[in-house]
């Protein structure tokens, strides 16, 4: 018989004791605007102020912290903010990382894994030639591996933002989150149940990228065809063993939105919000704006996950040379 | 003999306790991007998430709450920001607002006087136009007047962000604000240099409308000639006569920089802060990018003012309309 690892709630407290210095407490903003758009109050927990810009930090960190490895080397496959977040934490520990990265990745996440001078593999997209290939890179460095979302304690440690979150706002009635590979939702339903039993937690995902929804709603673990052309580049991946395990008990329902409609709700992001996010982050929001999370004038905590955009490749933005030196 | 009254520090510290609970404490962000841009450590008192998406409404609310009026009607002009935060004050405190706005205000301040229940009324762009009908306003209504900056309570209450920022971050070695009519950063002055005195205060304009440079190094008050078609519509306006005063003894420097040296801190903004400010508050940080706030190392705090752009007329985002409905 085997056994697979499922973080607690006492592991994400862990994890928050762990990380406190080494990543930010990130500030939860509310918007008069937002709110009576939506016809609910919405606390906005903004990881896309998190160092690196994204709420991967946390986990990436957590997990660096406990690995063992004679080869002080971690590698991951990642389509941006992971990778960049396994460097920073490798960095601060002195030790090597090697990312590989679809060659279909965001170019300003994989500047970003650059600057905190991580080593880039490029590869096919798909979760297959990802994985392919840190399969050779680690047969070749004997780096450890940290996945990006299937994994105890990179859960754990995606949970202390919602635990944040709740500790500064227990009479949030919903939590919502985006799911990709369903690290973040996941860490944050262990967080929000434990912490407030009540309180509902909703994933919500592309419709290109639909392999959380089905599988949450069909009881069997499916996964996406390829690299779905989805503009949620974060949300490409298909869900986790561990992830969709945790969904199963404490997931309340997992909501799919379109596209335009995620281009629309980030278009609202920077006018409601003044917060530039990058499309993964809008993918809740924009099941918010259509009325589908919570009902009217209940409390709703958004992890907004993140905020590295490509401006050049923003739909709503000019396509022209960035001014910037 | 005439007088007139200039703030002090003690007024910014009642200021202070009268706002408590009425304006947001608004986050002081800080980005590693950024600050390894600029070659200093960067400590951004984020008024673009105040209510309102600007300073203006810690200056409104301050004189508010100490005005007696039989009429219980306010009237001011605004190009937008003072107007929508004066708006809120009185809705706030049960009173009737009007605000004289020019024709060339930015629509999407335009819209925030009108969500705050106020009367718009509209005039031609620049000083002299906006005072007229000020004054007819004033004539056929009975209301009192909030000055938009050359009030003594209003220069108090911008001063408390900063109070808010040295409070939390003592080590703050110059700080910078934009400069139009000089309520925000008089009033940070004199908190600055009550707090603490080896800190420098700086004040950037636009080149377009550079009239408090020319006032600051001429040692003669001047103002801008018309309407001055600078993207920073904020700072359209001339210094007043209390932040021309304050400005002589507390203020270190005022610089100017160029439209496209603003245009370009915006994109550098939503790039490196994943922030939306309007351009009054690239301002300041254009100076910064320029190197020319501080010296490198140094601790610098900004007030970002604000973060009402809109979005159809932001150089560097698509003239399309919006996607939102």
């Amino acid at each position: 018989m085997s056994t697979v690892d499922i973080p607690t709630f006492d592991d994400v407290v862990a994890a928050y004791g762990r990380l406190l210095g080494r990543v930010l407490r990130t500030p939860v903003l509310n918007f008069a605007r937002f709110d009576s758009r939506v016809g609910r109050r919405v606390l906005l927990k903004c990881e896309n102020l998190q160092h690196g810009g994204a709420f991967k930090l946390r986990g990436a960190t957590n997990k660096l912290l406990q690995l063992e490895s004679a080869s002080r080397i971690v590698a991951t496959h990642s389509s941006g903010n992971h990778g960049a977040a396994l460097a920073r934490a490798a960095r601060e520990r002195g030790w090597r990382c090697i990312v590989v990265a679809p060659r279909d990745a965001s170019a300003v996440k994989l500047q970003a894994i650059l600057a905190e001078s991580a080593e880039l593999v490029a590869c096919d997209p798909g979760l297959v030639a990802r994985e392919a290939t840190l399969v050779e890179v680690i047969s070749r460095t004997g780096a450890a591996v940290v996945h990006p979302f299937d994994d105890a304690q990179v859960i754990a440690g995606q949970g202390t933002a919602a635990l944040e979150l709740l500790s500064e706002h227990p009479d949030i009635q919903v939590l919502a989150t985006p799911v990709g590979g369903g690290g973040l939702l996941s860490g944050t339903a262990i967080a929000g149940k434990a912490m407030i039993p009540s309180c509902r937690v909703i994933g919500v995902e592309p419709e290109m990228a639909d392999d959380a929804a089905r599988s949450f709603h069909g009881g069997l673990r499916v996964g996406v065809q390829g690299s779905p052309a989805t503009i949620a580049d974060g949300l490409r991946g298909s869900i986790g063993a561990r992830p969709y395990l945790i969904f199963r008990s404490l997931v309340d329902d997992v909501l799919t939105v379109s596209e335009s409609a995620i281009v629309n709700a980030m278009r609202i992001a920077l006018e409601d919000l003044r917060l530039l996010i990058e499309p993964s982050s809008a993918v809740p929001l924009a099941a918010l704006i259509e009325g589908r999370i919570g009902r009217s004038g209940e409390t709703i905590g958004v992890i907004i996950s993140g905020g590295n955009v490509d401006l050049s490749a923003c739909p709503f933005l000019a396509g022209r040379a960035p001014l910037s030196a």
